[in-house]
């Protein structure tokens, strides 16, 4: 596929076209942000995050939301966020997708990315990627985060709704809690509502809710309890998700959560360069410098960026 | 204090100007910026980070190894870095420094930092406490993380040993092993390992060790059984701490520690800048531009950062 082709193919919404697209804007491509730019803030999708303990059932949960999703009619993405780990990355991928059953159906889109670094956030390449999908007309797009940390706190920068997925298993809601987790969770979902536990984790939850901050609009987190594996309280989930979204539009506030999302984009991509310049050969020199005492780190830090602003 | 009572006090080992001066190093004041430039690079401590899920021991345990670096001698501070949630921040600080019998003891010095969000890593600040500390004269400085995720990451590049506490609990090893935490420990330690499943969880942690990448000049993480509320097994894993420390010094690799350190400094540094700037009314305009198409990321991050470089 040259460039003018994928450009073309893209624009006719072949999906395979989208594919390498998403393949060069991982990469950093220039063609990537050629195309990109060429389509930001087209499409509207609304943008739910998924996040939680690894083994809460994400996968499978999201899963049945492309079940719910489809039976309305949308068309889906799904993009799983995966740490980048030699030591697992692959083999989460692998069961991921395998877990999809949806993967046949033309109107569902799934597509594993490699988080920054071993435990790191979102990198930028996931909103970019974000924001490909959705000028591709996607109406809904799932993000899954694995693991706990940074990248669930870069999720709710991202989604429009941010789904946390606990389970009555020892000490989750604990971990939540002390984390500060829940804080940024718009729904909550109870999976493995099957196990013993799961009435008294929701109680947690709301006597946690109870203490935590206003929301944006007086909105109050609702929590669902639901089995991912045979897809009770899923449809009640959905709705939920829809809830708060309709809640976004009500009170003004999806722009806003646009805003955030372009912020982190801008905030991830200074970053990056400051990751990149300091691997540079001159980063190293002024690195040393820091590392010996001769600069201070805000002085070798306007050094760095100075070539970048010129 | 004034400016020079306090530059006298420090230098003349005053605890009370090392706490005023963190208090300034923290709220980004001007006189703690250029104290830390004045000390920086001298004072050499064996900086050890702990880390591990909430609810593993970390406080109790690193109670007990305060105790072994008295027993040899060592001058101790202890970092104590919290997620500053509204939630759950002051109980935790509240509870930890309670659990510190060492409190009093005019040899051991404890400050509980402030991380930089809900969930964020480590905060550039913590390194330039960090780095006030070694200046100080501490013989050991151990750096103690709540929560799992970013800050994980941001210990194993800022200390020079990273002991990873787990529990027989259910799931932590899989966790551990999920998250990629595993890869960024130099040594092990299973807390509360009267429990049922402390064997177990230590052969589970064998066999994902011997999948795991070679480390630096061959480093084998050692996992010791330790039961912090009584003391049973700490001394042996101290005595593990200082083997990681003298197979860092025998094969070259603390230089190599502190790089890393100052360039995680110098990043944190770039990285607020960039997060300041997106603040400003200046910065709000060209996000505005991002989310509507005008710009890309990339264009809008070159003109955040044009006057921080000029």
């Amino acid at each position: 596929m040259d460039k003018a082709e994928l450009f073309a193919r893209f624009a006719a919404k072949d999906p395979r076209a989208l594919a390498r697209a998403l393949t060069l804007v991982e990469a950093g491509h220039p063609w990537g942000a050629e195309l990109l730019k060429a389509h930001r803030g087209q499409g509207s999708a609304k943008v739910v995050g998924l996040t939680g303990s690894p083994g809460a059932g994400k996968s499978t949960l999201t899963d049945r939301l492309i079940e719910e999703s489809r039976k309305r009619g949308e068309k889906v993405a799904v993009l799983a966020v995966d740490p980048s780990s030699p030591f697992t990355g692959g083999a989460i991928l692998g069961d991921r997708i395998r877990m999809m059953r949806h993967h046949q159906d033309p109107q569902v889109f799934i597509r594993s990315l490699a988080s920054r670094g071993a435990l790191g956030g979102l990198a930028g390449a996931t909103v970019a990627a974000l924001a490909l999908l959705e000028a591709f007309g996607f109406d809904r797009i799932y993000v899954e985060t694995v693991g706990v940390g940074q990248s669930e706190v870069d999720i709710a920068r991202v989604a429009d709704t941010t789904l946390l997925v606990l389970t009555p298993a020892a000490g989750d809601a604990v971990q939540a809690f002390k984390a500060g987790v829940m804080e940024i969770a718009d729904v909550f979902a109870v999976n493995k509502f099957d196990l013993p536990g799961g009435e008294r984790l929701i109680l947690e939850l709301k006597s946690a809710l109870e203490l935590s901050p206003p929301r944006p609009g007086g909105w109050l987190p609702p929590i669902y309890p639901v089995v991912a594996t045979t897809g009770q309280g899923v449809e009640a989930l959905f709705e939920g998700l829809e809830a708060h979204h309709a809640h976004l539009v009500r009170h003004g506030l999806l722009e806003k959560h646009r805003l955030e999302r372009a912020r982190f984009e801008v905030e991830s991509v200074i970053q990056e360069w400051g990751r990149r310049r300091t691997q540079e050969k001159g980063g190293q020199a002024l690195i040393q410098a820091v590392a010996q005492g001769k600069l201070t780190p805000e002085e070798a830090a306007l050094r760095l960026l100075a070539p970048v602003a010129e």
